[in-house]
């Protein structure tokens, strides 16, 4: 597991399609794709951020189901990927929440379509993965749990707000491909980007 | 665009949870995602495959809202996506498909959660996608409209019937991350899958 990675789905404050900042609602298959996709790649936390308290409530019974409910009993696999779900009504909360669990500095890290003057590639990020307390490449994952606490933050509806991008230390490279196209979904993005993040470090097991 | 390469989202032959071949139900989530990563990659068309006829319509319905309704006219990134996907009944189809389009040979392609004797990694793929008619590495993106056509399965629910899995002419490894948990949504397989690809093509955009 990499100890010092998190990641948080933001539904406040998003932007809307008109760049208004709005919060959006739960889509729940991003709950279940991101967490699985969190289990794959050792992401030692996933926060459900939104301010909605039925959003909240329903992140519950969906979470409930799949750890406590029928649904963990059907499919083992399902439910601890959404054991790594924490749901919390701002991304300030989620940052409480590392401080509290790890007493470490949480470095924050937006992620965009579009590019930002403190832009960073995926390998830039996970060398700062590697760097934290002077320690270079030698360090394996296993002494990654000394580092820094690392939380990535996704955007939901039309991404995360101008004003939240511009709070973060960091923010990551658009997800590009063969082209100038990059609407991929926010499943998908993340996948991706785990993926990136993990194949720049220096894991036995990482093809 | 990869001018040779497709992919294919099979609901019939797959497997359930107890090894049972089945036609699975349509995921409409699904044929969003895979439609705008197949955009980001540049792949050159995306089947839906089920031979169920209310599953077809279904999967027209959402492909009309989309590409001829109002959604294409609110969002035309994601009309452009779904403009990729063609529903058929049977993978022979979207073979015979794409040969009707190119003339030119297909090499079938299955996805598995785990490895087989024909199993080859995203590297060696991306290797013979270049590899074709003799041209080696100096092939451009471009140039690549004259190979031989490549068509990867992706499976729904448990994954392609082994026999399905035994017809392909070759085998892509299973996504791993940083262990062994290998339990990704579909739609992540396919986004990590093409990245992967991408990554080991020397196209001039590529991250």
């Amino acid at each position: 597991m990499l100890d010092n990675l998190y990641i948080a789905l933001i539904h406040h404050p998003v932007s809307n399609k008109k760049g208004s900042t709005i919060a959006s609602a739960l889509t729940t298959i991003d709950m279940h794709d991101i967490a699985r996709a969190s289990m794959t790649f050792g992401v030692r936390g996933f926060y459900v951020v939104t301010p909605l308290m039925d959003q909240q409530v329903l992140a519950h019974e969906v979470i409930d189901h799949w750890t406590e409910g029928i649904g963990g009993e059907l499919n083992p696999f399902r439910k601890r990927a959404l054991e790594l779900i924490r749901v919390v009504s701002t991304f300030e909360d989620a940052l409480q929440d590392i401080k509290a669990d790890c007493n470490q500095p949480v470095v924050t890290v937006a992620t965009s379509a579009a590019k930002h003057d403190k832009t960073i590639t995926t390998a830039e990020f996970a060398e700062k993965l590697l760097q934290q307390r002077g320690q270079q490449r030698i360090l394996t994952c296993e002494k990654l749990s000394s580092c820094a606490s690392h939380l990535i933050a996704f955007g939901t509806a039309w991404g995360l707000s101008q004003e939240f991008i511009s709070n973060c230390d960091f923010i990551l490279e658009p997800v590009y491909g063969i082209g100038v196209y990059n609407h991929l979904s926010v499943r998908s993005a993340v996948s991706i980007i785990l993926d990136r993040i993990c194949r720049n470090l220096p894991c036995g097991e990482i093809q």
